[in-house]
């Protein structure tokens, strides 16, 4: 989408950040590097507001009096929760107001101004790991095709793959997620911890997490399973949960998965 | 290690492959690319037999009593149950013979011939994906420091990651690799189900995977964890837990892995 595309709405080049999470983080740098302007960074405590405006050198408060709304956007990245609660200490009714949550339905802005949606980037993010913005799927839904437009051509100068998507989607996309990242990241852990627990490193699960990953981007999780479970090969099924005797909920994660790719499977 | 290195054994070059799965596949495959001449292959199917046969090029076997021992090595790629059986067919007892298995103990082999090891790739194989190797650690363990050195030698032509691991170590590494690898698929495979149930792509979630499994290249996956759980939203959590309502087997994955996440990091 190109600027000549967006026939009511002005296109936006100066944003307002609420919250700097690792979210927020991520995307202010995302924004700065594509030469938009972060005109402030707020947040309900003083070392994150600080942090992250000396990050993107832009000002910065913690005061929600002191936000400025002189600006094309303000972005809400904080905490589901906390969403409705920045949003109440401030008058935004003049504003284009959108919130970065898998979980939250769009409507929820509605309250606060006329002009509002969703920007949510699907991804993991670290304060600490800078990460390519330009592959990752930002997921749209405006309350107008006018802002739509805004948005799409906003995402478009971070990223290639824009999405529009409902808040019913929008919510299945991160509990999917929730599945396909914070679980697996989760089971690395635990797979780590098994080996530190004897003395070994991490490291020797490394090339098979890479290949576990990569084999899926071109085939189907489903073809792609291995494994005892996937055989059902009961002798080393046992022989596993008896390793795990002495952690009971390592060993429940291990039986029900089985059983969950065992059913999948057979 | 070089071969001037093998004081007493001699270097392996010709190899007698029982079993014709996923693992036997890409390790013959992988040996063949390393100019290894893989004399025969056996399996109990004939159609896996002529399989694989056909595509090392080499002569194939479905008939134990046809077995051809005379080679260098011995390699037994079959599921665990089947290793004893294999071997307890055919007299091995003048044989160098390896099994693959990461939950076999070493000692299963004694009682089939004096010269016996483990040769362990820690990866997971389809037979219709080719792999590099080359990144792959080979656990070894052997009857004899003789046996060692040609094992190390010969994972050496195909792998620049070999580990001396016992039996022992090799169970708790396969172990961490179910967590590390076939559960993660699974994982994947539930997210991708969640999505494609509302009509909605697997491709989605590609760029989130590939993130996940590479931020734990550099970062431990202890401070790699984010999400709902990490942060112990329970709103978030409680609606998820709804959407999962009519599925009480993802919906019960759901909970325990969410509540190892937040005993881990609470």
């Amino acid at each position: 989408m190109s600027l000549y595309m967006l026939k009511a709405g002005k296109m936006i080049q100066r944003i307002t950040m609420l919250g700097a999470g690792n979210l927020a983080t991520q995307l202010g740098k995302a924004f700065k590097q594509s030469g938009i302007e972060i005109v402030q960074v707020y947040s309900r405590t003083k070392e994150s507001a600080a942090a992250l405006g000396k990050l993107l050198n832009t000002p910065f408060t913690n005061r929600p009096e002191k936000i400025d709304r002189d600006s094309d956007l303000i972005i809400v990245s904080v905490k589901d929760d906390a969403i409705a609660e920045v949003l109440e200490q401030t008058d935004f009714s003049t504003c284009l107001v959108v919130h970065t949550s898998g979980s939250t339905p769009m409507d929820l802005l509605k309250r606060y101004t006329g002009s509002y949606g969703v920007f949510y980037p699907l991804q993991t993010f670290s304060k600490a790991r800078d990460i390519d913005f330009s592959e990752i799927p930002v997921c749209l839904e405006a309350s107008s095709t006018e802002t739509l437009d805004q948005l799409k051509e906003l995402a478009g100068r971070i990223s290639k793959v824009i999405r529009e998507v409902s808040s019913e989607e929008r919510r299945i996309l991160h509990l999917s997620a929730v599945f396909a990242c914070n679980f697996v990241n989760h089971l690395y852990y635990l797979g780590g911890r098994l080996l530190n627990d004897q003395g070994m490193s991490f490291d020797l699960l490394k090339p098979l997490i890479r290949e576990t990953a990569v084999k899926v981007m071109e085939m189907d999780p489903f073809d792609a399973q291995t494994g005892p479970a996937r055989r059902y090969d009961e002798n080393i099924i046992g022989k596993h949960l008896d390793l795990l005797n002495n952690q009971p909920e390592t060993r429940a994660i291990y039986q029900i998965v089985t059983n969950s790719i065992y059913q999948t499977h057979k």
